[in-house]
């Protein structure tokens, strides 16, 4: 008989959903309707107040058996879920592949980032002297390398630290990379040096520091160059797409993401690369995603391996820093690879078949 | 006129939640009833074929406008929040606050921890022969020290480390309590090793490296000794709780708590002391907290502040390691303090009144 | 045999250990004579090719039976400690207590931070109206608080939310703090604004997603106002002194440092507050610290033992968030208190003897 | 004229070097003949009493100029390399590199584990019943797989969840494994569990909570079957390498290192899955390292891309959970993936390239 019991009991509760369902979406339609008279009058569509007065005469009314706290738990649910639906109605985040659901294609002069095969961005840690610059740039560009990189503004923990040569830097970077018909990518960090930049370099790196700096973000936004946005040192990858909604929201929408590793308890390596990030942020959006393997791993001795990962994992870029003389480097002496190190890396990497669709300078 | 029926929408939205506050609690009843025939028969609550069904009933019926996935959402709740209900009506965690009020008063020999003033426990990392442990205990009973720990098992990362001199350790341990009226704390490895520590030690502790070993928090709730449970070395809150009703759920509620630090990035102090899960547990659980102020740190240049705030903050009890000759110690020697350091932290610690309801010998 | 044998080998390791010292001395004086030569010429201290010559040349004449790795590490330690002997000759960090045993007091009007007892800072997440600011100083007079904090640019992880009100924010904020006879600080994010600033605030806040926005530092460190500075979501101590250091190498030395936890694993709390960074940073550097108890915890219900355990620890002040209507609050409406639980926290404080000697107004 | 002081000081500075260099490497002779003086006697390499004392007179003959300190630092390099180098003399760790230089192959049955083409290991994350075990089982042998896992003891957050089948899901686990020609693995918890599980196991694996459960890995140590050995929680790699060692220094070199995630702030996977420490383990020693997916990340929808990786990196196998119908599975229900979702993995795999060599049935 019990077993009668729970049959009918069960198929009640089956009407009770349906009940509820009905309900839920009758008070969906309130309150679309309620969001396009708001929007009309350009109300927040968020209302604390409104929200907590409905709680309350909610609440007021509970008899049970759930407990008060469950049903305010439960309103919220519903409150949430109706605003989404008025948030679906205007627009997902600019960034997002709901919004768009094409891969966005960066194109920096020659070259395209995202949507095809990777490229490899290389160069020196800090933008030292002529001589250096030309030494690597002309290596690179044998290898077929056609995005160049170097710091002028560095930001370094210390105050004491070598800085960078500032636009003098940049100067010797884009002078640099115009003889080799390559273009290049340099930090910036001061919003008022932004527009300035854009006279010298093709695309502009938020650096990971930097990827909260928010003035910097809306800076980067207003123009119209590629921004190279750095995931910060323990940013969650929610931050991450926030913060280049920041640049999109201002009208710029080239923007390649960069995952550098998030700082961890592990100290084997410089940072942790999260190379789970990578497919999680292109699935969450439509730009481009590449791994700087310097950062992230700080170790020469597993590049190779860490860069295949990276590629395999569908990475449309990677940035290696590549120096001259790496041990006399001004910074990041450590991590750079010489340029016939590089040029070995890109040989292991061509000959494993990673680089096969790799745009490239032929 | 869009201002009137801005506030006809209004008045209907409050209508359609008292409809849901309604049909909420008529299905809570509903799952209520069932449970308890189900209860009757043994079923497993939580029924996630039943469920899924459920789910595609309604998702099926679905016109909108809420799209599929929101009511998918809501309904998880509401069928968690159902559960819920199920699950108090059964009872909450035996250790936690809800199931019981009154704080946990853990007696240990002479010493109660919990519920008063706080202890301090305290001996060398490792027992390592009868005079080392001589000189130590005779200077702790010196300064009203009653619960004297030391290390006979030493779980270490590299097995050609010391170990430890086991059942030997616990001998010692023991008998240099008793001579000097005190008691005495130990941890214990192996399961099967737990009976035959009851005999000689007051207090079995499970070190912060098998909090979550269950076999040996099943021995540890087996037995009817006092247990100092340490949280695991990146444990959440949550999951120490969970490691304390493994002891309880096996009847053994004479549970002692400790915070000990937890992994992160930062590397200036050993590990980071999470002195907010003090208040936190002690609000979740009836049990005793303490603050092991040696691991946490690894540093004695800032114990004395450290044990403050420990005591500031609710802790039950500090641990502070101590040893007679802490350079030479066979582990653990940075961070142990020496005898005239130990007096001389506990004078302090009393003449800033942080001690003055300690429990300690007279 | 072997025993004499042992001991004649000792002794001889003995006197090798005073050659090796003598030999060490000998050449840090040699390294002091070179560097104050080369400080006449305005050499850089640190010439990373100089140094890979003598390792070359060393190495080169490695005979063991040191591997040649050995003999390369523990030469590069000899060098970074002649390094630090030059180091030490020119200047330790400004910030250190090296270079400055005593304790800086920072001066904000009436208010004296640092050296003396805890001062309270508290005010609302946001500014939002006259009303609120006026509501919440006015009750926080009548407690005794003097500093009264509010935001005017709210960095914000997405750019869809309240971004804060700017120099409007600034201008309410100091007009309701005159009108108390109270002293203000704010956050602010753009370096351009800092000089601005100064005319509204009394404190200038740079916010933990700011702490290495060095350019913003520069600016901070090239005004005569007190800095506030908030160690960074996942920053180490170490780049919190460096980072005040910026400020202070640029000729400000008005710094209070502010813990405001840290990001780790565990989501009980907003942050971790990392308690142990207070006693370290009051060793390490002569400036004030406070901890944010709000911001660390994110929880309410814990601020009262939290608040102690900072005041226990040493900070020199706190600051607790406080709204007349956290429900409604534009931001951080969790974690404010309200007025009358502001009220109960401080005397709470106060008969727990807490804040017997805490700076505030009659 | 400086200049040539300059010059002069620097070639001084070289000849001081060389003088270093013989003086240490000097010592370095008598440390090694003390060394085997004692080796012969039985004592301790390490004996910090006598280390003490030579830096006590070190320390006490300075005059300068460096300061005592860094001379303390500096002994206590010398001191720690010329230990190194009586280590050396002896062994270094059995698992590593430098003990063994060829890659360890583990013998599973028909199947190999290391120094070739990567392996697939497959089932679901418990046993439950036969019909599910058979279910998955002869899918996974149709598509090649020959390595079935399943857990028949589950280490649980909570002691009221399912705690697995315990020995009767071995048997079930051992006897479907065998009608289909394969072999199997399964997580033992308990030290005196080990032998037992001997009989029906042909993998012992030691789960992540467990890693640093030192009595498991000795008992581990002392079977004569092949132990998968899964990193723990937040364990560092170095940790993971003494867990090894620990198995190893019992007598059991047959272990298969696993990476599968570690705690970190971020939340948008279960774990973050450390990529880098795969080539870092398999640089440090000889063993076999495979990649959980599953539990790494615990996100399905990006488990293609992350095998890719995984492989990529050079891992010598894959850890991947199925069930065949996850909805319902008694633990981990959201990232096991269904037997069809099994075989779209294995298809998208090969087609790709990435598992041309895989080791499977034909």
């Amino acid at each position: 008989m019990s077993k009668e019991r729970f049959e009918e009991l069960r198929s009640q509760l089956d009407e009770v959903n349906l009940e509820i369902l009905e309900v839920l979406n009758r008070r969906a339609e309130l309150v679309s309707e309620i969001g396009l008279l708001k929007s009309g009058k350009g109300t927040e569509r968020f209302d604390p107040i409104r929200e907590k007065e409905m709680l309350d005469k909610v609440v007021g009314a509970n008899k049970g058996p759930f407990p008060d706290d469950t049903i305010r738990h439960l309103f919220k649910q519903i409150f949430q879920a109706s605003l989404g639906l008025q948030e679906e109605e205007k627009k997902s985040l600019l960034i997002s592949r709901k919004n768009k659901s094409q891969d966005t294609v960066v194109q920096v002069g020659p070259l395209t980032v995202g949507g095809g095969a990777p490229v490899i961005i290389s160069g020196p840690c800090s933008v030292e002297t002529e001589g250096q610059m030309e030494a690597v740039a002309s290596h690179l560009k044998g290898e077929g390398i056609l995005l160049l990189r170097g710091g002028a503004y560095k930001p370094r923990t210390s105050p004491y630290d070598f800085q960078g040569l500032g636009k003098e830097g940049l100067k010797i970077l884009s002078e640099t990379a115009k003889r080799h018909g390559m273009v290049c990518v340099s930090e910036i960090v001061a919003p008022e040096d932004v527009e300035m930049a854009c006279e010298y370099i093709d695309v502009i790196q938020i650096g990971a520091r930097n990827m909260q700096n928010f003035e910097l973000l809306k800076a980067a936004g207003s123009v119209r160059k590629p921004v190279l946005l750095k995931r910060g040192l323990s940013a969650t990858i929610e931050e991450l797409l926030y913060a280049a909604e920041y640049i999109a929201s201002r009208g710029n929408d080239q923007i390649i993401l960069c995952e550098r590793g998030i700082r961890t308890y592990e100290k084997a390596t410089r940072n942790t690369l999260d190379i789970s990030a990578v497919p999680i942020l292109k699935q969450e959006t439509h730009l481009p995603v590449v791994v700087d393997v310097s950062h992230s791993t700080g170790r020469k001795d597993i590049m190779l391996p860490i860069a295949k990962a990276a590629i395999a994992v569908g990475a449309d870029g990677l940035i290696v820093e590549t120096h001259n003389e790496p041990a006399v480097a001004l910074s990041d002496a450590k991590q750079q690879l010489d340029l016939q190190q590089f040029s070995t890396l890109m040989n292991q990497l061509r000959q494993s078949g990673f680089l096969k669709d790799a745009v490239q300078a032929k």
